[in-house]
């Protein structure tokens, strides 16, 4: 990069208005750098793969390899030429065949032979997600794993349920942990079905891999023709590490599709976490709160706040990533053997839905390793209605000796009267013949205590916790998911 | 508004504004008066899991079953009610338990038995959805009959592919038909897998099953309530035919969000397919047409126009349903144990997605079934450019002769003459000393011939076909997927 | 509507999957009734128009406009009907014009005469849009209007500002309040702008008006036809009561563009309100509560509930709104005289955003009318956190005394100090000698009045008030904004 | 991550990914250092502010003023720090404070008084806004003016006019142009408009300006707090060229809805000029092709193709905004004084919403300026329909003799044979005795010559180019819209 420096001062990229992703080992995974790299590196497997095949020189091959480093490219000047043919590649495959050509003529011969820029590109994309799914997996794993610490910590803490805002039924933080791992696994799932299926691209200048044939000696009437297309697909698969497709994709955006969605869901997926988060953070509420970290979630202007920072960044990932999915599951009704636009505009969302759900989950790992919970506060917010928290189970002691229409208005009425009179339900029942007729004094204290009614809520959590997790045995201080990047 | 049937009139939604579904069946699947049925199957559903384990009498779930029926119920009394508790459920249950009560007084009581809006509501709509795709799978395995049909006959009809709207090289249609069907097969895939996942809802007030557990007698330390609260899940999964969930998914909306992936991942499927077959159909390019059915596509003032009308409704469909689905998942990341405004932001939406794709879906089968082609127009249209769209060949002969970077500038050259003097590359080339002293004329004619050059297509094509096709033994004529719907 | 009856049972659309609009008066204003008689009033006002030049017979034109009547048309045959011209307007005038040959063969000769369906299609959508405005506009007045009421009768009731979940600094509920009706006249007043520039349509087959010009004798090289052109838009745009626009708008989609933004904004005005409104009504918070109508919020198990139902159906719209109208403006970029599918996609997302936006805004008169602000626990929670509330303020007072970095550390350590040892801040900082020594105890009294901070808050609201709103001078009993559609 | 400089080269975002914006002035506009500058703009902006009052002294302003640089501070450090406050400006304040401090201790007192994080971010975004409207704005005049210029050199010729793909009836090159300059033209005006009300962002920690009145003396009772807090907005506004806000914006989003909305209409508008020279471009139409630059478009793998790239990369921004402009917009509806996720959910989106929408103007201008029509190829396309182009105006001359439904028939049947014969509609139509009953041969001659049927085409263009259009008496010679950016 050779003026790159003081245009990459002026252009970086520092993540300054993204917090989620700034400085995370996804971000960096990412980078118009990585990016360039991931096509080199699909350059040179290509190579090599047709080596492997005898239709390129093993020295040509190995020298296309040994030349395929970004450093040795000018990024600003691709990026910018890459508006000449709307897309980069064209530029890459000129200026890396002159890399090449300056070590080695006449490998420079057989840079990106028979291809055409999709292949190249999308091959590319693939292995930079590839890449960024590496991390960002471990991250949901970890984080799992840590809720799952909490569910099982928890499992019989008592709390307000809320519904529509308000207090409904008891539960249990143990449940709620556990219905937050439980999504965080489903993500994970969803991003490794993907992940083990993302494809190298072959094809092509239009998806018939002619030109690959053309080079290879198999032209028309070649008998050897089908068998060299399938091979060299599997070659190049296996060069770079990436699955083998049937056919071509560059108008068959499933493998996009497949990733913009499972990010998506992703981030939906710690978007409800970091929701929940926030809204137990809440002044008046004040059951859990994000874990101290020097200085984190200082607000500027108020010393004593300490914002739940983590969860706001998580959630301002939840907020954009499906409409950049969207965008990109909008690409597959494209046009042609190449869309003009249609693949064009697939480049941008996917990245940043790489880039936001992969910070979400960096972000995650530290939100519910180091979540403080109050399971005093808890208790404190479940006598907040007076007993009304536990008005179901009161009517459904009553329904069976009552009938239901009867106990139901015997409830709501007794329940308005409380709330009047800011007498506890308790108190109000004890008073009404139609309760005491049928329930005796101490059966009502237990009817109305917030935590016997929890229902099925530590079962739930036993049986969640039996689900396979692929964190489980990790030993996590031996593989942390987060290194920092190597400069 | 006096009587419903003037209503059902009034506000009758007959598709007017929606030609990619109106009258499809899946349509009639998804209706107001189909969800209000499996709002009722569900509750019905739920007495008899409930009598399966002894806790609701079986004459009781008998005659809520039998009551449950949507003609019993004033539809926009329950809509407009809806409001007072933003949700159907709440004036359903009151209902319904009238209605139930006016046949037994004793059944009455077991309605709803220890349950809540969202059990009901979810697993309602978890039924319209299987409902649903019951009708779009065997339409989409259809389609994809047609296009392996369309494949297999196809197979070596050459036709010129286009990149960024421009002829790039020869392809075959063949391959673009195995193309399209490899992407329904995709979305088929997902859209099964999706389906045998769709699971019943059963959580209560706030996802404990502490409303079931108490009615049954398994209140605060019953040693049986937690087998109780897996085998009424397993029950109620039984007696709808839905999955059985491990833990309740009141707000952890995987199943929402899975289901609104592949039906956006279907739809883009099939806007392909609609967008190409635009493409090919442009009065210039005449290589496809929409097979002829008397009056279709007919202009209101043109009479000669036959247009695209299949794929333009297709295409409409793929130009919504993404963003219809966007929103589904976004409400993944909503507070508490139940949203207030997330949970009721899905419904219109996943109604939108399942009707859009459906109807899409139901089109699809007519447009590949009847799909008429071209190929004398095809092999027209590869000769426009003069030879041109295969100078990439040419390219690919020239250069191990002439080096690379020598055969690409003869080729431009050349190309540039020819263009400008109306002449054929063939024509210009011949005349080339660089060319003539390595090409015969012979070879030269060979490389400028269109269909020569159509690379692997053929085995793609075979390649392609011997995917297992879930459609492909079903007799088709005896299956009909598109009854008309019944008045 | 022959058969309708039984079908309008079947697929009545009563609102039971979007109860923020479900009998509202904006749902009955774009059902595909009301937007069939659109169609039909444009076709009759076509008719008149050309009347008015002298082109068709004032007979003729009489004779179509009392044919003009949706009751006389199937609606299920014209809306199954479309899929063969993906539009339901070529059956439409199929069927029209049966209906006025048989009471007027003469006039049946004029029905549609030069037309094309889309401008039949779209002048019909600016009816149903003008007509589904001049709904909402009125009732976002009157949301306005109590806003107004609410802001200036809480200009001074002290509350606590949050930010981030937490208590930042106080403010005022007046404050509040006003910023609501603020948003609330910006969506008011660029609903009306729109509003006012609803054009009609009307171009012809391909946006010339060759056709009407040809009928009317204004055929190649007359002289007349520029000024024909002219007349004729002018006099249907009179007819209609929209606006005249320059150019036929078939392909230039500002209208359908600005109409989506428009709406798409006004459900975020309103979502705001809806969302602040279920932050302040939460359990813990218990600040507002929705004003109560009998049954409205109540919960199916749990009596004492009383949910804020018409906030979540608010935000639900908010929710879908932004997405639905990315799709119309989608549809931008679409190819030709007349798009493929990008035309067909606008008509469901415009609707749906008219009627959640529509319905949205019926409730928030409902809601902001009968708010209950509880002025008591505003007071008693702004004391939650012991005097932390105010430490910007006290940072304010100390900084210019002890410079603003040492101010700082003292407020931290105070803060830190107050939080752990549960006492208030006011308490910690009347020990430090820092502080006393600069502070009497009165001014640290008055320092840490929640109440004596609320800044600008008062001066803010009657600024704002200050604005013109349309809403201000009209008598909403007498001219209700909400009428019962008509039977 | 050793130095800046390293990381600048490591992150770069050299728009790799987003051809449509890479290298154009907007792009430099928008960079996290442009919006590091604008917030230490606001900063020293809000600092000039207070000393115009006097509640700063100028000396320390001028000090602040003076070290407002971007290049004083740490980027990367600032942004990797913003997760700790979820937003950049704590560490932006802590950092600049030191910056100041080193140059003047006593200035550094003055930084940041009084204000809030968002006041800074918000400011400073709108700075950035309006600096790239700055760049985008011109650049959609010049596109207008080229495009103006392109309807009155093409006002009369004739092409055919397509809608649903096909042929329907003649237009003109100069009506298409026409439209696309009415549609550049509403954007430029939406455009315009919002960028003069683009509003400084001044509320304090909870908008209520209450840090800016203690720190100014203007604390509780102070009779002239209410003027002061208005004379600072109007001081602030002045100070930084935006326009006064009457309320502080935190929490109440129009200004960034606005942007959005005008931002996504452009990017429509702009797309459909591209999708439509897609259309016009294809191989087998070739009416228009993009201006030839030298290498511009040019394949990798095929020498002959000009792909129509300015349109591609165009059309790939129409593709993304409105979604991205969805998330901006359903950031309105947020909870509270300030939002946990949804203020900083509309950051990213923003600035690719005037990235994308001003790189697609830029390049518009080019694509606009330099587009090369075919009027031969118009023509010829004319002709191939074989006179059904205007079978249309035929029905027109026809239907006044024979009656609308028997001319329809004649039509319908001349034209199907006609398309069976290969013959064309004039010949069919000669032999048929209805017809020559009533229209001569030189009658007939006349109505079948497309260009005699373009209706009031011509006239509608003269009266688009009365529209004022602000770019029009511009020396765009003298005023470059796209200068090089800087390095």
């Amino acid at each position: 990069m050779s003026t790159g420096g003081a245009r990459g001062d002026e252009f970086a990229d520092a993540g300054l208005l993204s917090p989620v992703r700034a400085g995370t080992p996804v971000e960096a995974a990412v980078t118009d750098h990585a990016w360039l790299q991931a096509m080199l590196d699909a350059e040179a497997a290509l190579a090599r793969a047709q080596a492997r095949l005898g239709t390129v020189p093993a020295t040509a091959a190995r020298a296309i390899s040994d030349a395929a480093r970004a450093a040795h490219l000018d990024l600003f000047a691709l990026a910018r030429g890459a508006r000449e043919a709307a897309n980069p590649v064209v530029g890459l495959v000129r200026e890396f065949t002159s890399v090449v050509a300056a070590r080695d003529a006449a490998a420079a011969e057989y840079v990106h032979r028979g291809s055409t820029s999709q292949d190249i590109f999308d091959t590319g994309a693939m292995l930079v997600a590839d890449r960024a799914l590496g991390l960002v997996i471990p991250d949901l794993d970890r984080t799992a794993e840590a809720l799952a610490g909490l569910a099982e910590r928890h499992r019989d803490t008592a709390m307000a349920g809320r519904t529509l805002t308000l207090h409904a039924v008891p539960t249990t933080f143990g449940l709620k942990a556990a219905g937050w791992m439980w999504l965080v696994l489903d993500a994970a799932g969803r991003l490794r079905r993907v992940r083990e299926q993302l494809p190298v691209q072959l094809g092509g200048a239009a998806g018939t891999l002619a030109g690959y044939l053309e080079y290879a000696g198999h032209g028309h009437g070649s008998p050897g023709a089908a068998s060299y297309a399938y091979e060299l697909t599997a070659a190049f698969a296996a060069e770079t590490g990436l699955a083998q497709p049937v056919l071509p994709w560059h108008a068959l955006r499933t493998p996009m599709a497949d990733l913009a969605a499972a990010l998506a869901f992703t981030s939906g997926a710690l978007g409800k976490i970091a929701v929940d988060v926030q809204s137990l953070t809440r002044t008046e509420v004040g059951e859990v709160h994000e874990g101290a970290v020097a200085g984190r979630g200082a607000s500027s202007a108020m010393p004593h706040k300490r914002n739940p920072v983590l969860a706001t960044v998580i959630r301002s990932a939840a907020l954009q990533v499906p409409q950049l999915a969207a965008t990109v599951t909008g690409a597959m009704a494209v046009e042609d053997e190449r869309s003009a636009g249609g693949w064009h505009a697939e480049w941008e969302p996917l990245r940043a839905c790489l880039r936001l759900t992969g910070g979400a989950a960096a972000h995650a790992v530290e939100l519910a390793e180091n979540l403080s919970v109050a399971p005093d506060r808890m208790r404190a917010n479940l006598h907040l209605t007076g007993g009304q928290l536990v008005s179901e189970r009161i009517a459904a002691a009553l329904a069976p000796l009552l009938g239901k229409a009867v106990a139901r208005q015997v409830l709501s009425r007794a329940s308005a009267d409380a709330a009047a009179s800011g007498r506890t339900l308790e108190a109000v029942l004890g008073e009404l013949p139609e309760v005491t007729r049928h329930l005796s004094a101490a059966r009502l204290a237990d009817l109305v205590e917030p935590t016997h009614y929890t229902g099925a809520a530590g079962a739930l959590v036993d049986r969640a916790l039996t689900r396979p997790r692929p964190g489980r045995w990790q030993d996590v201080v031996m593989a942390p998911s987060s290194p920092e990047p190597q400069d």
